[in-house]
């Protein structure tokens, strides 16, 4: 029997979702659900379009809901009302606020008695339990986490939101010697500047000031301040052609000691470089619905995270198989 | 209160435990149980030392049993027996028979009311954990594992056994033009040569045949003869002095693909660089204890593998410490 996922919001991520079930025969996509016109939104491979109006209808045709809307305004609502009707995952990312999303959610999912995973992707998600996993067994050491390469959506906004720029896509990128050290198994302390970098590249109208705004990037507080920024001035159609896709990736490390005099070290590294960063956490998110699936069966319910999944629960393959097979 | 763990067996494995377990507060080492008079062994930092015979005396007083035997002969008989008194972790790592040690084990632990964690460390373990979360999430794709740079104690071992030979340690090392492909998310097909070499440190007795020697090594079944191996004739004092330590480690790499063409490539790796192959692996171990002695509370009972475990029951941390800080 497949189970049966339902789609709630249908950007990047959502397109994202519809594809990577498709790669997991024992999931099935029942629908997309939208706030806009349902028949105003054409999905890539053909699914149904729903109106958000009638999610609450469809509770016996759906066994989880993936959410793929944004963390600032679009979940804090949506999870703890959909965790009514459905078992969910969401992609919540505001690290901050995690503790209370997932405190709102819990009061929601435990009187319901539905599983709703919160927070699933890979940062927040692969790389927290990369994180869980080197700490637990290297108990005295140093964590350092790398991003990129890869777009932030958040920092290419920022540059678009300057006068006179048309168009801009930034990358960040880990400082090469910064990786180097960690991966030696040293354990030093960086400044912001001293591990990442940030690259722009930017369309601007004809006639703008080019130097006011590479200084106004440069200067910009928080986003690019605190860095070792590099903006390039690019036409429109080199950056939809060398730059039109949403690559990222990064780097986890753990460095420990053991022995009598703590004089063996160990270096823990778990790395992603993704082409696509929603369709990586996109196919997270399916992995993580067949696990709320089977949590839900077992009467797991209330609010989780992938720190609480058994990790045979994300495999499509049997805990029997998976002993055989990767053990 | 802190989980009282024993260690069964104290070779280079039970050292391990003894000091890992002093790196982690929440832990008390009770003793080692050994099969040699208790009197004629030594601690690293003086734990009592009992008799493997009085083991089930000792119900009332341990936790969880660490098993720190090998997998040929002992674990396959000393996981069962000591799974009817204790709950218990061991690093049983001979891939073709865990599901029949895990059967074998499941019997008694189920009657037993304990929980048996078997095959835990890095391969089978954290590695295992490494492919299940890769395939979980990219349903199509390749996985690679790639060994060392690392001593390999089995094949330091059949060097020994060659005539005229008077120490010996074998390094396993992946073949860099292999790792790199990997890592670019191609998906090629390896033989045996392409993926690994070997590298040979040799003591030789005076007046040995070096030639005859070399020529055994690099031609040896199964061991060595589908390999590209070096062989180095070195002093008893070199090898002690730059070849002493037990250095292991290694990479797993899933590359996989995603998009409506499967046009987005997709690569995770882990990866493990480490100075003491036992000392690591204990750390592995005594996280594991941790979480066997919580699984138990929660009458999580039977034969269990680092697949099954909940992540956050690995940990010192709180759930709620763990979702505030990682996640």
């Amino acid at each position: 029997m497949s189970i049966r996922i339902g789609i709630y919001g249908y950007g990047n991520l959502g397109k994202g979702v519809e594809l990577a079930i498709r790669q997991n025969p024992d999931l099935t996509a029942v629908g997309v659900f939208t706030r806009r016109a349902p028949e105003t939104v054409k999905t890539v491979t053909g699914l149904p379009v729903f109106s958000a109006d009638d999610v609450e209808k469809m509770q016996d045709k759906i066994d989880v809901m993936i959410l793929c809307g944004g963390s600032a305004t679009d979940l804090p609502k949506q999870t703890p009302y959909l965790a009514q009707y459905f078992n969910v995952v969401d992609s919540f990312d505001t690290h901050a606020k995690i503790p209370q999303h997932c405190a709102c959610v819990q009061e929601v999912a435990e009187k319901s008695k539905k599983t709703a995973l919160i927070s699933a992707g890979w940062d927040p998600g692969m790389f927290s339990l990369a994180r869980l996993y080197s700490g637990a067994v290297l108990s005295e050491g140093a964590d350092y986490t790398f991003w990129g390469k890869g777009v932030s959506q958040g920092h290419s906004d920022a540059i678009r939101r300057i006068e006179g720029v048309v168009d801009a896509r930034q990358f960040t990128i880990p400082v090469p010697s910064a990786l180097e050290k960690v991966r030696k198994g040293e354990m030093p302390t960086f400044t912001t500047r001293e591990k990442h970098e940030r690259e722009c590249f930017v369309v601007v109208k004809e006639g703008a000031d080019k130097a006011r705004i590479e200084n106004e990037i440069k200067t910009m507080p928080n986003y690019f301040a605190d860095y070792n920024t590099t903006v390039h001035f690019i036409s429109q159609e080199e950056l939809n052609e060398k730059y039109g896709g949403l690559p990222h990736g990064g780097v986890v490390v753990r460095s420990g000691v053991t022995g009598i005099n703590k004089q063996n070290k160990h270096v823990i590294e778990y790395s992603l470089k993704l082409d696509s960063n929603p369709e990586f956490t996109a196919s997270v998110l399916v992995a993580c619905a067949r696990a709320v699936f089977r949590m839900n069966g077992q009467g797991m319910y209330g609010c989780k995270t992938m720190l609480d999944v058994p990790p045979t629960y994300l495999s499509a393959k049997s805990r029997e198989e998976l002993i055989a097979e990767l053990l």
